[in-house]
């Protein structure tokens, strides 16, 4: 197996697509926001201010997806169906979980743009609480599951044991 | 203290900085990518190749810096005076480390301008490698400095003890 | 009926379009721009800056119909077939009038991208000629007709009611 | 007085302000969108969908704001100080009032950010509840309002009156 | 024959392409850039600086050739398959030969997306030696050949006598 | 002297302009666009079709501009006092020359500016031409003046000698 994004001489390329057939795809990509225990609670004290942060974090995810092509160099462009962000208070660890899901019809997977809508909804959240709490902490951003095209469906290894 | 995002009633605003004197400024992020130690060998084997994979993510967390006001709802659109990505191989760890400096001469704190550097960057890195290794994760993306403005100097604490 | 851009939650989405068909799709979307006598005078008055300035707007609007869905935050990325946009003056009424009409083959309305169209053209216009008219309004900007799609015609019931 | 975009041939400029002096500028710039009764009723139904609607249309008018000199051809790029955009709910007169006001120290005015910031906003709520009410218009799009420069305080004429 | 995007009164449109069929289409387009034998002995000197600066050449027009719709005032949104990018240095001549590749199977030509490939590409280049070199000069920028669409296979002129 | 994007281990970055003094700053830019006489003459045709033609090459040159850190890696973000295009037909050389004039207060030089305007306008005259003459050919696109800066004033050699 290669590096598919390089070339027999190691060049940076947009590999073509021309040939995969368009399929159903889908992926989900996640992140945890740590935080101090009170700036979690100000986030949920009240019920316009949580929404709002968490509302604002939302789509600027959702945003940021549809432009994962410019900011990611060898991504094709695509046209989603959908973008899904959530937010999740756990306040017992003190932490916020991000949760971005992404389909399509397409040549290609969507795992980037749903790690896209989660990294940026984690930095809106960090950006609007962080002259309170500037050591926050963005953890396991990563793809959990992906499905459709030729690999068909795939979990990230430790949710897999997780569950079984 | 309160969230200086939030006005009275709770709702998003753009935070006025017509106020603040202009000082320098600079922000360090970093962030770490964990990979199987098969992908890190194969991202150092060979000269060009290992130039090109982090050439593109350097490049990519360069251009991204420049757009964080596009892509963060409340940030201030800056003029940045330089942008730095580096990226540092740890084989020992089976990982990236991935550190983004910014500085501005401006009202505002560069810190989410570093944030999103490190964070595509690193998401870069992500892109080209995800078909030999899609369960690789970022981890311990935050910012780990700063300098300038009210605030002076500040440190992660994280990093302040680990020095002391 | 619900308002489709909310979940059960009320939290912001965007719609999961999937599941929809491709179909001919076309909207129309018009708005006056109200002036005094002389700044309209003087945008007809010769025959370049007549051309220029209509010309620049209708650029403008063009322009702003393919970023509509980084504008509009719930909006799908669409492949747009067609943008025309027209700029008619109305001396008798001290107005010019602005429709945008826009075409595509595609899973969801385009009417945002008409109304971004005529928006944009309008906003144009206006930064033009501030200087000599700074009052000027823009009024009933609105969606005129729409064809494909579930919904089959649609036109705008003030519309109907004047013609009929 | 001249349209100040034409040049001495009637061709389209971005006019010099190199020769300008900064100095703190403010614009405030309205709109109203009209709807149905149940349409407005339906926003302000429930805590959490009022609050989600509103912010939305917040969010992209504030962002918006930031690429005015993308979208207005001959606006030169500024570096806003802040973005504001409220929305009222006049439900005795079936429609939202939109009020956006820009700030920065600059050589040129921001009308054009304030404008474009109700207009998005406008758009986003026109989206949002497009579904139920394809008949909804903007209305009355106007800038009521400047500070700074060389004009120096200038209110629409319609205010003024109303006012006095 | 007719200048397509100019309607009947000599206005600007967007071509509709709504009737046309989707079929595989490529487009090659080159560009060269004459410089001091110097500035290209400098550029090929040593491993890395080499890779670097081609490298973001190539990424520079790659990440262009996805804007090309926002850049080209009545150019069409596309979904491109596949761009590539190759320079070659022509120490013989003093200059670095680009030639951008673009693929994707639509509606409309990707000849536009080649050359604002080619041309950023070129523009990268000479930005990052205008230090030492700044009467660099590009010459030749144009479209080599074209496949798929009404028009078949086409070869520019001076090529297809060059050849024969 | 050195590659100054290129740091001491030949990896790109973007120039530290933090220690740069602000001064006044100007740019100059050409390139010609080669045609059949006939493409030329169809342009030259008609009072409204020249205007527009040309019209809309000069608004895509000033937009570009504006958009050249987002287009060129490495280049600083810059807020442009002036952006001017220029198309002058020259018939009996069968072309059409552009110009492109950016001026700026502030620490780095705007030729990266220029140089993008002209190309874009080059790239918008082919768009809109190339359904009757694919084989248009862009000619010596380079920078011919320069104030301001640590340089002073600059002119290209060729011009120079040109002149004298």
């Amino acid at each position: 197996m290669t590096l598919t994004h390089l070339d027999a001489q190691g060049k940076a390329r947009m590999v073509d697509v021309g040939d995969k057939a368009a399929s159903r795809r889908q992926a989900v990509a996640e992140a945890w926001v740590h935080m101090q225990a009170e700036t979690l609670q100000r986030i949920l004290d009240g019920g316009f201010e949580k929404g709002d942060v968490f509302t604002v974090a939302r789509i600027a995810g959702i945003q940021a997806a549809k432009r994962t092509a410019e900011l990611i160099p060898l991504c094709h462009p695509l046209m989603l169906d959908q973008v899904q962000v959530e937010l999740t208070a756990e306040p017992q660890h003190r932490r916020v979980h991000i949760q971005a899901r992404c389909r399509l019809e397409g040549k290609t997977g969507v795992e980037m743009e749903a790690l896209t809508a989660a990294t940026v909804a984690a930095l809106t959240l960090y950006d609007m609480c962080k002259a309170v709490d500037p050591a926050m902490t963005i953890e396991q951003l990563r793809v959990c599951e992906k499905l459709g095209g030729k690999t068909g469906h795939w979990r990230h290894p430790a949710l897999t044991s997780q569950t079984d």
